[in-house]
């Protein structure tokens, strides 16, 4: 009987291994991303896994015509590793002969190699499959891969277990009309909103839990923040002495990942220019405060004491970096009536939560707090509400049995990518965005 | 302004800094897990986060009535450390001082902490947010935590890049009656069976991509493998000689977790004695030949030419086991009219597919294989099918625009962890399983 061993033969030699073949021939393979035809010889630019690569195709080493590739053939190359200060590489790949593996059977209705992909949103939402060919849009889900990295990293080395709880649930964390519902069986069912409810139940067995997975909102707003799936970033965190336990964690979990990016993504984030921010220190506003001074700095009539527009989330960036350096923010004590059951009011003022969102560039990127982890207390706050008890049973059987004081935020993925990246709409930092109008490709 | 350093300040010690503490006080946080009262002394269980670790309560040191503390109370315990060879964690704790957090408000209907919790699959499960807190069924979960990360590792270390696809689709990538069907505003929508589409669009992109994320299955089993959620772990390659790379590159992935968990897991290792499998060679053997070795050894008679009955996969392993001591064993060539409409037929039998299933311990835990990449054959295939060419527009987008020879797999994590830890059912390999009957907790 044949036998699978595990041994996988390196047939192709990797960019950063060209160095060690210099004076040699080697083989590469990827896909053609571009031909740059000059006199007598050309550039070919190849894709790799990673990398964007250039060959040189000349006639007096290739043994082929330039007439037998093209733009996204898929080719193993045999090439001559010639020293080469001025490239990237340290070497320039001079084109011997070619191997074609397979071609496509017609061109790209859109440009995908040049720098940028130049057209609308919409064009490049719905070619997804052949746009995120581009280089730099490529390198923005690498740059979103290196920050999940980082997360699980930082939250791993913190103790944190990580979970992965249920998507389909028999109830929703934030209530409201923004819930999907499904047909399940013959049963109500919903997709869940946020894993809030599993996280804390996950606190209660490993007193500190992660997970990074899809959640699910049926929001109608069709704006440039707002995506009807999205990553969320949890974490959940027990015997916290107050809230600023979950804010100093926040803090250093992106502080690591801003540190491994520029350890491990140093590649993306010169493609695209990308201006990582300085975490040292977040700076922290209550609510109130935050209100009053947007309107002072501004002259604006504060209309919402319950919450932000989204143009005093921007002028409160704006405001804070002024006077104090930082890019984000951290907005405290949110009214009651705003945050969920769940929230825990601060005892010196229960008009208020002892909770908070994280601003960055002008967007709010997470929502966090310390929870109920009383019994009586979260009944009582329940009944209050006019919610009915019994239907969350299973979400209170842990405060029945036993929670230790305990507190955690949901981060948005694609909403902090697009911010690092400084780009207009979140959905250019999701790979298949799901909006209101939007459910292809 | 106050502002948040990303200082974690350190109040209580961890269990593996005891032994730099013996002669001293320390405090130390968790739940108590279970008291054991003695003559004179007690014992006292604390859970911390992945430990459970015993402290003494005796009239001699402890200056609080034992009659202050309770199973599940949360607290902080000061300890005097003395050193103890007979105990794991090479200390004995003395219990000076308690100061209690919060306090259950009744005892657990379920005895959650004896060796294991003795109770109906039914219980267990209905009480998951308590039962979870037992030692050995949290543990479950900390070793599917290691076999996540191993293979994020591996695959991160073989150059694949981590995706995030939609959740919500447009189509199933399996087809058929067994997918859940969602109102998206009005629009008909469904929940992804398998990131298969997408993973295939992003081989277009960075060559090797890997994602481990939900997947959803409308299927009415109620048996012991089947869930209706289940955590599928995809990688897909790109520029593969021969579908064998891609069960290779799934030999070395599982070679490399068992390392990973003896390193890192053997604490839960230890407390479920699992046995590891070995992994050196995994055998392969043709569909064909497996039903014909299973009908001969067995003296059964083949009434299914299309696929296994869930019994012949047992008596395979069995018998792969016998010949070649192996508890893995891939079957490849399945017949093409059972295999979806992407997979790549054998050019020297057109009746088979370039595929595979990976068996273990008596289950089929990852299906695999290579994918047809040309558009022409593709489009071909599917009109063979009777399938709308047009509503496929935007999967057929890579192979039109070009895409390399390529293939890969999805993995059932909670069925590769239970046939790990040889439990009866994966549904015990699952936080909060759902089934035809199961939405909740």
């Amino acid at each position: 009987m044949n036998r699978m061993t595990g041994m996988i033969e390196q047939r192709t030699i990797e960019p950063e291994q060209f160095s060690e073949y210099i004076g040699g021939t080697i083989k590469v393979h990827g896909s053609i991303y571009k031909i740059r035809k000059m006199s007598g010889f050309a550039f070919v630019l190849l894709r790799t896994k990673r990398e964007v690569i250039q060959c040189i195709y000349g006639e007096e080493f290739s043994k082929f015509s330039l007439n037998e590739i093209g733009e996204e053939y898929s080719v193993v190359i045999t090439a001559n590793v010639v020293k080469e200060e001025r490239s990237k590489t340290g070497v320039e790949l001079q084109m011997v002969d070619i191997e074609v593996l397979s071609k496509p059977v017609a061109e790209s209705p859109i440009v995908i190699n040049n720098k940028r992909v130049d057209t609308s949103i919409d064009n490049l939402l719905n070619y997804r499959p052949i746009t995120l060919r581009n280089e730099k849009e490529r390198a923005i889900f690498k740059i979103q891969e290196g920050l999940c990295q980082a997360f699980r990293e930082y939250l791993s080395n913190q103790k944190f277990t990580e979970v992965r709880t249920p998507k389909i649930v028999y109830a929703g964390a934030e209530g409201g009309a923004n819930i999907f519902q499904l047909n399940y069986f013959g049963k109500e069912a919903y997709l869940a909103q946020s894993p809030q409810f599993y996280k804390q139940m996950m606190v209660g067995v490993y007193e500190r839990v992660f997970e990074i997975a899809p959640v699910f909102r049926a929001e109608k707003h069709d704006t440039s923040r707002h995506l009807n799936e999205y990553t969320s970033v949890d974490f959940e965190m027990g015997y916290i002495q107050n809230f600023e336990d979950i804010m100093q964690m926040e803090t250093a979990m992106i502080q690591y990942a801003m540190e491994h990016l520029k350890e491990i993504y140093h590649y993306e984030l010169n493609l695209l220019k990308v201006k990582l921010p300085e975490v040292e220190g977040i700076p922290t506003i209550r609510f109130m405060e935050a209100k009053e001074l947007v309107a002072k700095e501004y002259k604006r009539e504060i209309k919402d004491y319950d919450d932000f527009e989204p143009e005093e989330e921007k002028l409160l960036c704006e405001v804070i970096k002024k006077k104090t350096g930082s890019e984000f923010v951290f907005v405290t004590h949110y009214p009651t009536r705003k945050r969920p059951f769940y929230a825990m009011e601060d005892t010196e003022d229960r008009e208020v939560t002892l909770s908070f969102d994280l601003l960055f560039r002008g967007l709010e990127i997470t929502t966090g707090g310390q929870r109920i982890h009383d019994y009586e207390m979260q009944v009582a706050k329940m009944k209050e509400r006019g919610m009915t008890v019994e239907l969350f049973e299973s979400y209170l059987m842990m405060h029945k049995y036993g929670m230790p004081p305990h507190g955690g935020l949901g981060m948005g993925l694609e909403r902090f990518t697009s911010r690092l990246l400084e780009q207009e709409n979140v959905r250019l930092a999701t790979l298949f965005p799901r909006d209101v109008n939007r459910v292809t490709p």
